[in-house]
Formats: C-alpha cells, sequence, structure tokens
C-alpha cells in the first residue's frame, strides 16, 4: 500500500456537474444500470482522475466525486467505499494518454455480442465510432481470473490492452468499457453502442449480408451542438 | 380447516416498508403485473410468512400485509381475501430453510424459456445466480392439474420439489418462481431474470455458439449497495 | 336511411366512466394508437350500444360518448362526427348476443402475425382465452373490399362471421376485434393479446417445439380482482 | 455564394407551432433522436423553406425557425448556426413541387433495412404510404461522397433523385427522409415508418411468407382527425 497523496487541486465546477450529469444521462437511457460507472481524467494532474465514490449512477451527486491516482488509490484522507471494478478506469487512463473520460457499463443489448462470436460493428453513421473493430475481452484468459469482476490493477491492464487504441471494448458475460476525449463525446458512444447494437440485432435477423459502416466513412464530431444540453435535460426532468 | 393461529408478533415496519417496496419495484420494472405476488418469512417465527392480501402489486401498502402459517391460512381474525395462488410460498419456506424471501411472477420474456426446450441459462454477469440451472416445472406432471394455476399444498409442494436448492425455476405457460435469502436480493433476482432472458433471446438469434457464465463464475452479493436504495427510489417516483 | 330513434335511456355515469377508461388503459399501453375505439352495449337495451365520436382514445371524455343502434346509426339529434368503422362494433354486437364490449385496436405486435401464416396461439396464462383460436380476416376474401378499412354494415358483418364464437380476431394488415363479456375482460384480452404476441414471437425466434396452452387450461376469470384498479390508476396518472 | 435574399414574410404563428410541435412529436416518440430535422415550405413563397437552426429537435423553439432560399442559404442577416444537412429538405423541395413538409431521421429501426437488401415494405394499413416502395440512397455511388453526411446541394439532389416520387426514402448507414403535403402528414409518416419497421422486422423473424399491403390498398388520409392533437398533447406532456 503506497503512502496516500495530496489533492491535485480543485476542479471546476462545471466539469464535475458534467462528469454527474453523464451518470444521470447513461442511466436515464437504461446503459448504465445500478453498477455502472462514469469518470474522467483529473484536469490539472494527468496522473489524477475522478469518479464517484460507491454509489448507483442515478444518485450521483457532485459531492460524491473522488479523487485517484492511476493505481485507483484515494487521495489522502478519504476513506469512503470506492468501486470495486476503478481498476478498468485507471488502468485506460494509465494506457491512453488521448482518453480524458471513461465509461464501464453493463449496457443490456452489448452482452449478446460479448458472449457469441458475432462481432459488434456498425451499422449506423451515429454510431460509427464502431467501425474500427470492437474487440472482445475474456477474463480467463489472462489467467487472473477469480470471478467475472475487474477488481485489480493486473486485469484492468489486461483490458486496457485488449481495448488497444479502439474506443469501445466488451467484456465477455459483463458489459463495455466505452473511452473518449470528453464527457460528452464518451456519453455519445456509450448511448449509441447500445443502439447500434439493437439496430445489429435486427439487422442480422434478417439472415441477409450487411453493408457496415467503414472505416473511412467514420464520423468523428470534434463537438456535440446541445446534444449535450438535451440529453442532460432530459435526464434532469426523468431524475 | 385447522384451527386458526395467533400471530407471531408485530414485525419491524422498515421491514415491511421494504416488501411493499419490492412489489412496487418490480411493478414499475414489469416483471410484475398486475397479478404477481412477493413475500418475507416473519423474522420472529421462522413457521410463518408475510404477504399482502389479494392486492395488485403497484397498490399494495404496509396494512395490505397478512400473516400465513406455512399450510398459508392466515391468523386469527383476518379474513381478508388472499391471493389463490399462495401455496407458492409457504411450500417454498417450508421446503427452504435458507429462504427468506420470494417472488412469483409472470415476467415477460421469461415465458418464452417456459414454453420450449431452450434453457435459461446465464449470460450476463448481474444474473450469474442462473448459471447453476433453471428448471420448468410441468404442472400437468404430477397430476394434479386443474388449469395452470397452483393453488393448493399439494402443487405448491410439486413447484417446490422442481425448484429444489435453485434461485429460479419457470412454471410452464405462466411464470416463475423467485427465491433468495433477503428482500433486497429477491428482487435483484427477479428483476435480472428477466434482463437476462431477453439478452439471451437476442444472442440465440445470432445462430452462433454461446459462452454462457459458468457455476465458478457465480457472483452471489453479500449486499447489494445502494442498488436497492436506487430501485426504491425510482419506484417511489414511478408510483 | 332509416329514421332516427330515441335514446334508450340515460346510463350510470359510473359505466360511461369504465367506458372512457378502457380507452385511456389501452392507449397508455400502446395497444390504442390514435385510432382504434373501445364500445359497450347498451345496459337498458341490447339492440344499442354506447362509442365515443371520432376521437383519439387517450382524448376521450365522458361527453363524447354516443349511442347508436346496431346498424350503427346515431340516436335522433346527435349529428357528431362518428368512427368511419364504427360497424365493426355494431354487427359484432348483432352476431354475438353474449358480447357486452367490443375493442377494435392496431395492436402493434399483432400484425405480424394477422400479414403470415404464423398462428397467433397463447403461450401465457395470462392470455389463455386465445387457447381457443384466434383467425384471421382477409378484407379481400369477400368481395367487398375497397381499401382495408371495415366501413359497411356488409364489410363489419363479414368480419364477425370470421370472429364465430372467439375472443380474437385479426384483421390482416390492420390489427384487430377483441369481444367480451364487460368492460374490464375486453381491456384484459386486448392488453395481453398483445403481450402474449410478444412472448410468442420470442419463442418463436427459438426455433424449437412450443408447447402452446390448451383448450382445457383456459382461466375465465370472473372477475379481474383490482387488476382494473390499478390499470385505471396508472392510465389516470399517465394522462 | 449568392447575394442574401429578404424574407418572404411572416409566417401564420399557428403554422410555426406546428413546425415545432412536429420536431416535439418525433421526438418523443424516439423517432428523432438529437440530430434530426423537421421543414416546411414557405406558405407565402413556395421557393423558400422553414427550419430550426441547429438545435437538438426537443429544444427547437419558434424563435429558433429560420427562413431559407431552396438552396439552403439562409435570408439577409441571419447568421445562426445551420444544420449541416439542410441540403436534405432544400433539394427535396425543388425536386418535388407537391411536397410542403419535410423530415429527416435516424429512426432507429429504420437503420437495419437501409444496411441490408430487405426492403421495407408496408405490413400495416397505417403505414400503407410505404406500399409504393421505399428506395434506399446509397451515398457513395455517386461519388460524391465523403463520408455518409449529405452536406451539398449536389449530394441532396442526388437524394432526392433517388426519392423520386415516393414519400419515403432510407438512406444506407444513416436514417431516412420523409415526404408529405403538410405537417401532420410528415408526423404521420415518419412515426409509422418506424412501427412499421419493427412489425415488419418481427414478421420476418416468422420465416413464412408475408402479405404485403397492396398499392390500391393504400390510404392516404387528407386529414388526421384529432390524431394530431393527441401527439401534441402527449409530446407536451413529456416535454
Amino acid at each position: 500500500m503506497p503512502e496516500a497523496k495530496k489533492s491535485a487541486g480543485a476542479v471546476d465546477p462545471a466539469l464535475i456537474d458534467d462528469l454527474v450529469a453523464a451518470s444521470h444521462i447513461l442511466a436515464h437511457h437504461g446503459v448504465l444500470d445500478a453498477w455502472g460507472h462514469v469518470s474522467m481524467r483529473h484536469p490539472k494532474d494527468p496522473q489524477r482522475y475522478l469518479i464517484s465514490c460507491a454509489r448507483a449512477p442515478a444518485l450521483v451527486k457532485a459531492e460524491d466525486i473522488m479523487e485517484l491516482d492511476l493505481d485507483s488509490n484515494p487521495v489522502a484522507g478519504d476513506d469512503r467505499r470506492m468501486f470495486l471494478e476503478r481498476f478498468i478506469h485507471g488502468e485506460a487512463f494509465k494506457a491512453r494518454p488521448d482518453v480524458y473520460a471513461v465509461v464501464h457499463s453493463h449496457s443490456p443489448t452489448v452482452i449478446p455480442f460479448s458472449v457469441t462470436e458475432e462481432p459488434l460493428r456498425a451499422v449506423s453513421s451515429v454510431a460509427s465510432f464502431l467501425a474500427c473493430g470492437c474487440p472482445v475481452f475474456e477474463i480467463r484468459e489472462p489467467g487472473i481470473t477469480k470471478g467475472l469482476l475487474v477488481t485489480t490493477i493486473k486485469q484492468g491492464a489486461a483490458l486496457a490492452k485488449v481495448l488497444g487504441d479502439k474506443p469501445v471494448a466488451l467484456l465477455r458475460g459483463h458489459g463495455n468499457i466505452v473511452v473518449a476525449p470528453d464527457i460528452p463525446r464518451v456519453v455519445h458512444r456509450a448511448l449509441y453502442t447500445e443502439v447500434n447494437a439493437r439496430q445489429l440485432s435486427t439487422a442480422l435477423s434478417f439472415r441477409k449480408p450487411i453493408k457496415y459502416i467503414e472505416p473511412d466513412e467514420i464520423l468523428d464530431p470534434q463537438r456535440l451542438g446541445d446534444s449535450w444540453e438535451v440529453w442532460k435535460r432530459e435526464a434532469s426532468k426523468g431524475a
């Protein structure tokens, strides 16, 4: 157990509000159930990240946000109960300097793709980020499993290795990890991974060849316009 | 008709509130329709259980809770109309000393698995309790049927025998019985049996081999964290 | 055009409220879209029936209820716009003296069964009324078609003939007719015809033999307990 | 860049309200996500059309409505941010003098039909407008693609050519365009294209021949009765 560290400093409350809203939005849309989580890299120190204490996403409040180092240890003096699977986030931030936001979810329609050899590929322009492929993490393979949860640095690092440079990876029989350069985009990707999974399931049921979105058709919006605003508004009304 | 018995004594109102909330939560999520029921063993006497009088789950209030013995007779002086199928609960409590909470539902996506030879198996870690198997009760087999309802001790006991030591059994063309060591866990199991049934239906539609959750991957949470709180909050807002 | 008749007399406002509630409940559950209708036989005169003037089900109020004879003509002095397809109701009441309530809907999951040879059969005890079979009306066959709507006595009578003594018949590419001895039961049947259609669709997707509910397993509840109350409460809160 | 033009004049606020309501209704029903749009031809000048500035449909207000010429340029002095894909609308108005209202959506269940050879055909009378066929636009074919978006006059014109004289065309891996003689009808068509896509997906899963709605069975309502009122009411309550 390393010595606990001091905080990297205060964070703009608007950013914290966005982090909290992300949990509410994804819970509102059924992407997060009572156990998923959203995190963001600390804006003042890339070796830290921010995530709620153990709390159902729909209930998260600004005061629940904790600061962790990339080994997923809390800063000094914070002894709140933490998510067992926070290592999913810490190891993704470690392995991917380009990533500023991470979601781990039990996204319901993603599960069927995680337990079969049917790849989750993009059929919708709004989910074109999936066109570069969506790997599946098999926790038994690294020889590190005890059950299906990712609860250690070693397991989190193995997952991050499977994720590679992709925006989404599935966890077999468990859910997914979604990463992005900011909070609105990680919400967009988590939401449309689910929507695209539903659409692909239907398309597959027709038993005809599918024209997937090709990598050269990927749209990567630099900003989400007021999609972010409408998602926040819907979630706050449903909350 | 045996002589009616006296009550085993007052129950902590917080436990009654949880029992009432369980009905509201499962109705809110569409697992219970207008006819299902939730029960709990009496905390002061394992030979008694608590269940609503005949009342649609969404409408149950604390004052509707009745005390029954394990033959499903009410205590002396309580002549309210009871659920015809309360024997599902009484016989499960009789056969399973480890069980403290029971749900009987018409969980919609469970029905398709009950009328085909396709087994309902676990594909999601959150429903890993299904990895030990989910038997189907055929009410015609025991030679005790008159229609599809379980309305006698004999029928309830035949169902409990099929359930064996499992957490869930399906009733052919009818629904399921779900058992657990406490109210939050029986709600968790009833809810995720439905979610897993939807996910497995989709996975099966891909027509490829499925990697089911294995028995050694079962997660049995001793506590549900604040999942229970978020389910209660959602249900009370939707109620 | 026959001479318009006088009213058969005032109707208990509680019955009218139930007729109005039936529209709201079925709209709330998505069984009725903006075009379906619910009717009841006049309690004082079996040669009359009560139905809303042309009005989307979710908007129907007590003052919208009109009295029609069984040829679907209004009583004297009532010149409100009527449903084009009211003949579905009038001819069902004519052909079926046992029927006191009729629903015509575009019940969404019923349509797929109406356009294929796959029969809509009962897989759930709560929809066991479908175990005696569910015929499909092909409006082209009677040589009376101009489009898909049932807008004449002749078309309505042809539909009633296909319905025969059953509780439900499908209209090819259009929807269904549901009949029952009273308003709560016609709502129950319309609602669970939809639910059963969804469940059967899923069961069929498994591509394994299906154990349908057998005719000797039909449950015909004489009363619906407080299911009716909970449906009314849900609809009034959603309204 | 042509010289900016003056406005064709003020528009009846009730029409603007209908245009705004159309966005809210289709967002409420999940046909429009955070990126779709609805437009109408200017009632005083067929060479102009009205559409929101870049704004998520659920958030559109009357003051967001802009006036554009058919090349999709704004009138003089209006420098608000516009939808990148507004050319879908402008070119449809140019090519189709009979069209007074246009929707572009990512209608979720339409996507599977856009990426396979399975044609989206009518199975429900309420969507009989699809009986005349529903072409699919492949943006790669015209040799004008850079990604999947329709962001130029040339691309919009190519789409309008594929649409031809039909009410609906699909955009491969993207969504659809829906056109109609007025706002209520374009909403009706957009909504029931989605509903019919769901129903057809289910019917196809039965793997039996399908009786599609034939062109001589098309119902083209001149007015939508109070369907329009009920859709507006539902959307305003959900909003």
